[in-house]
C-alpha cells in the first residue's frame, strides 16, 4: 500500500488549544482520523517535532524511501527561518508539498516569505486543516 | 446545480503554446473538459481576459451571485501588479481562491509577491493545471 | 454654464455596498445629487470605469475642453499603480484635483504612496464623500 | 459662537516673504482676514510657533475645549519629523485637519511622508492659502 | 512584401501636443510618413492604445504572424508597470524592439526601470522620433 | 538622603486621560505617590516637559549633580526622533535608565527603534507604571 | 509556594567564562543563589539549553502550569533568529519577561532586533545579572 | 563694523567637559576669545541654545539683518534631524556656513547625513574648534 | 570628411574570444571593416583601453574637436562603476551615444544600472555588433 | 599527538549523494581517509550533526581542550542563519576556520552572507573537498 | 621652506571650461597663482590626473615625505567610487584635507556619499576655488 | 617548470609599513622568498600595480598562457569596486584564486562584498601572508 508522510513543525503539537482564532479548535489527531477516512487506500505516517534537526533527520530518513509517494510539510515558523530544512528538501528524492493552515500572506510581514517554497513541488495555504487533504490529493494526482 | 467560476488573466489564452517549459503543453480547453468530467455535479463557468478592467467587471458581476459557490482566480501577471483586482476581491461576497500553474516562489523576484493573496481565501501554486482541480475541491469543501 | 468632471476609478461603482466600514453606506448617486444641490450654478459630469485605459481616454477627451473648469479624480487603486494615468494628467490642460474618501495615509503601506499626486493640482483625502464637495469648491476658487 | 483654531508651525511666520515661488506673496494676516470674512459665523483663533513643544502645549490646552469645532494644523517641517505632535493629536478629543499650502507630494522626498497624517481626520494639500478655507469648510461640515 | 508592426502605448496619441519640451512637436502621423518614405520596401503597420489589454491582444494577434519581421514597441508608461505586457512579449514568436523617444535614464527614478527590457531583443532610447527608424533598421538587419 | 530624578517627555502630562487602552488610567501623580511610598529612603524629583530643549537643559543641570544616584527617563515620542537628547545623555555623568509604560516593541514600526537606548545604562519596557519602580530599583542596586 | 521559571538560551551555560568584557565574571550558579536569597518566598526553577527545540518543549511543558507565576527568558542569540520560540510564547498561557544581561541596543545591528519582544509581557535589558532580579520583581508585581 | 553671527546647537554649551575624546578640552569661551583676536576687524555675535525653536527664532531675527555678513552654524545633533532649521536657512537672506568640530563622516551612520547641508553655502567639518575660524574666513572672502 | 570616434572600454579587446555565448565570435577588427564599408563617407577612428583614465583622456582630447560628429562609447564594465567617465562626457561638447553588444537589462543586477546613460544622448543595447552601426546611424541623423 | 576537529553541519551527511552537481560525488568518509593519509602526524576527529544545538554543545566541549590545535567548521546552511553558533565560536578559546565545498559567493543571495565569518580566524571556500585540507594546513601553520 | 601638495582628480584639468554653471570660469592656473600669492611662505606643488592609479602612486610617493605639511585632495568623481584612494590615504603619514569646489551635498544622490571622508582629516566643500585656500589654511594651523 | 602568477592590487606595495595592525609587518619581498622556498618546484611570478587597467592588461597577457597553472589575485580595494577586473577574470582561461591577508568579513561593510568572488575558483581570506601559500597549494592540487 502506498504511503504518505506528514511532517509538522514547531508548536503544531498545540493545535486546537493554541491561538484558536488563527488555527481553529480542531486537533491534529482528529484531522489525521478524517484524512485516514478520506484516503483509505494509502498509509498516512505522521511526525511532529519542535526541533529543526529532528525534522531534517526525518526528511533524510524517509526522503529516499520509495514506499512513500511524497511528503506533506507544514514547517510552522521554520518555514521562514530554516535554510537547512530547505537544503534537506533539495537533497532528497521525494516531492515535498508545503502546506499552511492559515493564509500566511495575510499575516505579519515575516510570515510572507518562505525559505522552503522555492524547493517544494507546490504550496497550499489558507484552507484550515483541509490544506492537508488538498496536499495529499495533489501528491496522489502526481503519481498518475 | 451549484456553479463555480474560473477566471484566467492575461496571456493565459495562449496556454499550451506559450513558454511550454514553464506552463506545459496542455491547453485550457482540455483542462476545462477534464475538470467538468471530474466534477460532474457542478457547473463550471470560464472567463479569460487580457484586460484588468474586464476581470474587475466580471468579479463585480458574479461576485454577489449566490448561485456560485466561489471563484477560482489565476490572475497571471496581474497577480503582482493589480491592487485594483485585490480591491475588487475585497468588495465582493464570494470567496476567491488564488491559483498558479507554476510554483511562483521558485521564479524571478517580482513573481514572489502577490498583491491579491492577502484578500483571497487561500492560495494553491505549483501543481500544473491540476491546481485548478485542487482549488475547486477546496471551494466544495468550504461549502460543507 | 461652467462644468466640472468627476472621474471615479475601479470598484467605486460599488460605493455604498463595498467595505462600508471604510467607505460608508452612501452611494455615489446620492452623493452626486447632493453635489448638484450644493453647486446649482455648475454642471457636474460623472464618469466611472474599472478600466485604466478608459480613464486615460476620458482624460484626453475632456482635458482640452475649455468648457470644464477642472477635473476631480478619485482614481481608487490606480492611484498607487498607474503611471499612465499620471502621464495623462501631465498631458492635458485642465487642472486635476485628487480626492480620496478615506484617509489613505492611515491605511496599509501600499496606499500611502500616490503616483498621481505629484502631477495633480492638490490632494484632498479623508473627508468621506464630502471630499468631492471640497474638491469642487477648490476648483471654483481656482477660477477667480 | 463656535470656534476653530488654526495652528501654524515653524517658518510659517515668514509667509509672504519666504520662498515666494513656493508659498506665494500673501501674508498670513491677510489670509486670516479673508477667512474671517468668509466664515463670519465662527471665531477663528490663530497660533504660530517655531517651537515643537509650544505646539504640543497648545494642542493639549485647546484639544479638550468643547467650544472648538476642530483644529486646522499646518505643521510645516514638523509634519515630517515630529512623532510627538502626532502623539499629541492622538491624545486630544478634537478632530485635527492637516493642511499644506504647497502640494507636498510634488516636492523633495523627505516632504512626501507625513508622520501626522495617520492620526488626522483628513489632509488637504496644494491649494495655496485657500487650503485653510477648505479645511475650515470640512470641519463645519463635520459638525452637521 | 515584409511587414513591421509599430505599437505605441498610453498617451502617445497626444504626441506633438503633449509635454513638447520632452517629446518634441512632431506628430506620429508625420513620423509614420517619413518612416514609410525611408523604408519603401516594407509595409509599416501602426497600432496605438491607452489600454494595456488591447496592447496584449494585439501582440498575441500579430506575434505569431510570419509576414511580420518584428515589432517596434514604445510602451510609454506601461514600460515601467506592466508585467503582463512583458509576459506577452515572452509568449510570442516575433522579436520585439523596445524604443523610447526621450532618454528614459535621464528622467525621474520610476522611469529608469523597464519591466519589458529583459524580454525584448534590444532597447533604443533617446533619439527622438528617429528612435523608431533605428528600431526598424535593427529588425531589417536581424533578418539578413 | 540620596535622590533620583524622573524625567517624562511629551504628552506624558496627559497620562491617565490619554489613550487609556495603551497607557492605563492611573495618573503620574498617583504613580509618584506610590513610588515615594515604596522607596521612602530616597528623594524622588520629577520633571515633565513637552519641549525637547527643556529636557536637554534639565539633563545638563542635574546630570553632573552627585546628590543624584541616577535618572529615570521616559522620553515618550522623543525616544525615536531626538538625537540631541541622546547626545545630552552621553555628555553627562549620571547613569540614565530608559523606561516605557507600554511594550514599544509590540507597537508600530517607528516605535521599535530608540535613538537613546545605545547611550542609556539599560532599558525597561512594558510593565505599565511599574516600569518606573523597576528603574529606580535598578539604580539603587547599581549603587551597592 | 509560588514558582518562577528561568530559561536561558544558547551559550549562557558559559556565563562567567565567556566574553567577560560583555557579560561579566559572575556565573549563573552564583546568580541563582543570590536570587533565591533575594526572593525566599518563591521557588525558582532553572533550565538552560543550546537547543532551540528544547526551549520550545520546555515552554510548552511549563507554559500551562498554573503553579508558575511566569517565565523569565533570556533567549541569547535565539532572540534574534527564532520565530519558533516567539510562536511558542504566543501559544502558552503564562506571561514571559524577556531579559538581557547586556544592553543589546548598544551592540551590533543584528542584536538590536528581537523577534520575541512583540509577544513578551515586557523587556529588561542592560543591568547585568541583576536583570533577572528585576524580571522576577516585575512578575511578582504582576500578581498583585 | 561688519558682524558675523555664530550659532551653536544642542549640548555645545558643554564643550570642553563633554566627550573630550571627540570634542577636545577647549571651551567655547576660549574659542571665541581667540576668534576675536584673529579677526579684530569684525564683530562676532554668539548664540547657543538646546531648543530647536530658539535657533529658528534667532535665524529669523538676524537672517534679514544686513549688518551681518553671514552666519556660522554648528547645529549639533539637530544637523541630522531638523528639517525645520533647514527651512529656516532657506527662508532667510544671509549665507549660512555649516561647521562641525569633529569629522562627522568618520562617526556613526546617523551623523553622516546632514539635513541642512543642501541649503547651506558650504560645509567645513573636522578641524576642531579651528573649523569656526575657517568658516569666518570663508564668509569674509565671500564679501570681496 | 566627417569623422566619428568609437571608444571601447575594458576587456573589449578580447571580443570574439571572450564569453562568446554572450558577445559572439566576431572580432572588433571585422566589425570595424564592415562599418567602414557601410559608411564610406565618414572616417571612423577607433580607440580601446582597459584604463579608465585613458578613456577619460581620450574623451577630453577629442571631445572638443569639431571635425568629429560624435562619439560612440561602449564603456564595458566601466558603464556601471565610473562616475568619472560620466563627468567627462558632461564636460565635453560632442554628443556621446552609449552602446552595448548584449542586452544589459537581461543580465545580472549590477549591469542594469548605467552611470553614464543620464549624460549620454541616447542608448542602444542588445543588437550584437550591429549596435555600433545603429549608433553611427543615429549620429549621422543628428547632423541633418 | 596534536588533534584537529572537523565539524560538519546540516545535510553534509548526505555528501556524495546530494546535489552532486554542486558538491561532487565524493563522500566524507573517503575525504577523511585521504586527509588522514595527507596529515599522518595529527589526529583528525570528526563530528556531523543536523542539530544546531548539538554543534554548539560540541564547540563548547572541545573548544577549551588544549589538545586540539583548532577546529575546521563547515556549518552548511547554519552558516547563514545561526547567530548562536557564531556566539559559540566567540565564546571558546580554539581558533575556528570556516570552510565551504562550493564557492558560496557564486550561489544565490542568501548564501553570500555568513554570520560566522566575522568571528572565525579565516574562510576558505570553493575548492571542493580539498577545502578541508587547506583549512587543516592553515591551522598547522598557525601553530608554528 | 614648508611645502603643501594639491592633488586634483579626474576632469579637473578642464576647470574653467567644463560645466561652468557648477564650477565657475576660473582656471586652476589662475587659482594656483593666487594661492601662491596668498601663501608666499610655502611651496605649493600641484598634481592632476584622470588616472586613479596615478593619484595613488603620487599619494604613496609624497605621503611619507616630511618636507610636506599635508595634502589637499579634490578627488573629483573618484571621491564617490574609489576605495583604493581611501586606502592610500589611510596608508600614508601626511594628513589629507578633502576639498570640493561645489557643495556636493546639494547635488545628485551619488555625490552625497564620499568614500574618502572617513579617512581624511577634514572636509571643506562649497566655497568655489576658495575651498583650496581654506584647506591650506587648515593645514598651516594644524602645524602650530 | 610550472609557473604561478601572483597579482597584488592597490596599496599592497606598502605591505609591512601600511596599517600594520591589520596587515602585519612582514613585507611582500620576504613573503615571496618564503613562498619560493616552500614551493621550489614551481616558478612564482609577481606583479603589483595600483592601476586597475594594468591589472586587467596583465590578466589578459598571462591568462591564456598555458605555462601557468593559475593566478593568485589579491585585488585589494579593487575587490569591492572593479567589475572590469571581474570581467577580465571571466574572459581568460586560467583559474584565479582570490586571496586576502585580513579576514575581510570582520571589517567594515563595504569590504564584505567582493565583486570578483563569483567568477573566481575560490576564496581564501584571513590567514595573513600565509593566505598566498594556501592559494598556491590549492592551484597545485587543482592540477592533479
Amino acid at each position: 500500500m502506498d504511503k504518505i508522510l506528514i511532517i509538522n513543525g514547531p508548536n503544531l503539537n498545540l493545535l486546537g488549544t493554541r491561538q484558536t482564532d488563527i488555527y481553529g479548535t480542531e486537533t491534529m489527531d482528529i484531522c489525521l482520523q478524517s484524512l485516514k477516512h478520506e484516503y483509505p487506500a494509502i498509509v498516512i505516517d505522521y511526525f511532529q517535532s519542535n526541533h529543526e534537526g529532528c525534522i531534517i533527520d526525518r526528511l533524510h530518513e524517509s526522503g529516499f524511501d520509495s514506499s512513500y509517494i511524497g511528503i506533506v510539510l507544514n514547517a510552522g515558523a521554520f518555514t521562514h527561518t530554516s535554510l537547512a530544512i530547505a537544503d534537506a528538501i533539495s537533497s532528497i528524492k521525494l516531492p515535498v508539498v508545503e502546506v499552511h493552515i492559515s493564509n500566511i500572506f495575510s499575516r505579519e510581514k515575516i510570515r510572507r516569505t518562505s525559505l522552503i517554497s522555492p524547493v517544494c513541488k507546490g504550496i497550499i495555504s489558507g484552507f484550515g486543516l483541509y490544506s492537508y487533504s488538498l496536499a495529499i490529493n495533489s501528491l496522489l494526482n502526481k503519481k498518475h
